[in-house]
């Protein structure tokens, strides 16, 4: 990839040693985590090709609409609205975070106890080895956890054009305006950066891609619920981390396809070979690439992960956004609708959320829930303690994984999920017993 | 104390052998660390008795006005406006934390990566060690940081009457109608616990009462201008504690008064023996009693507090509230306005506060800034590193101090502050030797 690539990413201003450094151990750890999997579904070639051209072909197509006049927006959270960054023509992409990355200069900037997301971003930028953020006309933050809130005014300076929105902490009346508030002043600002004067036509056009990018999704979850499952936790969490950075319709498409294909599997009762695995469902904070370490410690410790409650899967994926208003004030109402339900743990009170856990975990027929928390993330790992006790009293073992970006703790991880297997199957043994 | 309140304590539902430990270690503490003190004002004896009742005689108060129907509200922040509780004439008190207990406990319901604070507080409700918290009737949460966001959550199963009160995160105008809305549910809240209207004139009277209270203390601060010091910061700093629980109207007249004797002193040109000690101005969390540790360190390390910009502090009190209105509309408009400035690390982006930081190091004459960062507190905690850089680029030395409640750290933070006190020093003599 290099050589095709160099002469793009030094326009960008990446520092080209340090990101090819990436790039190896990104590929290596592809190879190692991705590649050696079995009874992998052949739709999955699309995604090991974007996978391979992460940081190559798709930030070309960026650079390339660039010079079209399409203009590239750059987020960290589910609550910025991709259908009014598509109803201008522009395009939404998730940025680079999920492995620890000049760590030394970062905690100059940011105190050590900050979660290893929000210091992964800061070194992907510091250390210059994330094209997305340097191809991004506009980067978006969002007052969601009092770190990301915080850590935007620090990174203010260190980006040429940091757009922040507000957001509510409660689902009350004015926690809503604050939102419609806040969407029609980015609506506006899109507009400004874009030149496009955002009408119900585009807005239609916009919640219509992304609609049926999160209905992919949805059905790619769906076929989770089949026993043997059709496609490795792993996959199916990557598909939802590409989902961020992809082309929105292409990425729809290969989606669909591989659902086909799944389909197929089922009809023939085929799958992955781990029969009598525990079905664990993930639940917590969001994981991006290459921050696969929890579910691959499950996942080759004999476990199978069956759905994710998280930004990077079924939370930030589940809703659709009403596309029947024909004005711009009644789709944008639509789509405060859509984002105001999500039940991220920046709510108080988030009961949706335990609800919601609850469900995937009958639906999709899981043996326990593995609660996954980013160290010094506050509001999902203070949530997880009631949600722990709440699951635990429904007869939902659960088990609290609180971890960060190292790999110094893998070991200790995987004693603990080992441990947790084996009571899901005790379990398991003495209900066949009372049967 | 012991024998004279057993009974009341036992009523309050308290855990008699714990709650007897903890005043003993609290005594000692405080004989230690203030009755130590020379050149104290003799208008602190007030305070010294207010001390050694702490859990006695003002907890006794509040018992004896509930009987006559007047309710007592507990709060853990600035933010609850204590002119609609007086107006009302019920009674907001701090609740208590500010050390370590129960810990073990508290860690079943809260992560460990858990500000001392919010711990502390969990602690003393679960040790049953707070008379503050089993007298009041109802206790007030609010949205301020993600912890205590979070944490109020689990808090609703141990109290029997949580109240939790959005806050804004901005101080856009959406920002500034959650918090007016917040603050007319809180009147009707207060309204229907005490049975009692709030009209224009309850209002205007228990506007009046806070604002006297915050004057007094506003008089004390000014007066730390002097040097010599007329006060040490550890007693200035015990005064803005004790603002927290103590009669408002006698909290008032005492804190005159010994304005009053200091303004004698200042006059005569007495005050504190500690000719050429670097003046501190201490910026960050705030402390509440009996966290001492770092003024301690720093004032028995030869250096002097100044000020304290703090919710604990100037950061909760400078600011009065305009009683010019006449209706109860224009009242609350000016509540509003009045809490809407504090300049907490809530807010996003925050600016006003560094320029306060700025503008009492210039008043109170300090030679430097110490910040006090509460481990795990984030919002003040990112804040620092910015704080420091813009005060360290202004020519104002800095030191940023991240700690806890525990006296682990006792040794190392009193190297670090004698540094400090080393670099202001040597500064000064340069500037000598320059002029």
């Amino acid at each position: 990839m290099a050589a095709t690539y160099e002469q793009m990413w030094k326009d960008l201003g990446l520092d080209l040693a340090s990101h090819d450094a990436l790039l190896q151990v990104l590929g290596k750890g592809y190879q190692d985590i991705f590649l050696s999997q079995t009874d992998r579904p052949q739709g999955m070639d699309y995604f090991n090709f974007v996978m391979s051209e992460v940081h190559g072909l798709r930030v070309k197509e960026l650079v390339d609409g660039k010079k079209e006049g399409h203009k590239v927006i750059g987020s960290f959270c589910v609550f910025v609205p991709e259908e009014i960054i598509r109803a201008a023509d522009a395009t939404l992409v998730g940025l680079c975070t999920g492995a620890d990355f000049a760590t030394e200069e970062v905690e100059k900037l940011l105190p050590r106890n900050t979660c290893s997301l929000i210091k992964s971003a800061f070194g992907f930028k510091l250390g210059k080895v994330c094209p997305y953020i340097e191809s991004s006309d506009m980067i978006v933050g969002e007052n969601t956890c009092d770190g990301k809130k915080k850590s935007y005014e620090v990174l203010d300076a260190l980006v040429p054009n940091l757009y922040v929105m507000d957001l509510p902490q409660t689902k009350s009346n004015e926690g809503r305006s604050v939102l419609r508030a806040e969407y029609d002043k980015f609506k506006k600002t899109v507009e400004e950066l874009t030149g496009v004067t955002i009408d119900a036509d585009r807005l239609k056009k916009g919640i219509e891609i992304v609609n049926n990018k999160r209905k992919a999704v949805h059905r790619l979850s769906q076929l989770r619920k089949a026993d043997p499952l059709p496609i490795s936790g792993l996959d199916a969490l990557l598909i939802n981390q590409v989902f961020f950075y992809d082309d929105p319709i292409r990425f729809t498409d290969s989606v669909n396809k591989l659902c086909d294909e799944l389909e197929g599997r089922i009809r023939e009762g085929k799958g992955l070979d781990k029969k009598g695995a525990p079905r664990i469902l993930l639940s917590g904070c969001p994981m991006a690439v290459p921050n696969w370490k929890l579910p691959w410690v499950i996942e080759s410790s004999g476990a199978v992960i069956v759905g994710e409650e998280s930004c990077v899967g079924e939370r930030g994926t589940r809703n659709q956004t009403d596309a029947s208003g024909s004005t711009v004030d009644e789709l944008m109402e639509s789509i405060v609708d859509r984002y105001f339900k999500v039940d991220c743990a920046i709510f108080t009170p988030n009961s949706d959320r335990l609800n919601h856990v609850k469900q995937m975990f009958n639906d999709y027929k899981a043996d326990g829930v593995i609660h996954y928390g980013l160290q010094f993330c506050q509001p999902y790992q203070i949530e997880s303690l009631p949600v722990e006790k709440a699951l635990e009293e429904a007869g939902i073992p659960t088990l609290r994984i609180d971890t960060d970006y190292s790999m110094e703790d893998v070991e200790q991880i995987k004693t603990r999920v080992e441990a947790f297997s084996e009571r899901i199957k005790m379990a398991g043994c003495s209900t066949c017993r009372c049967s």
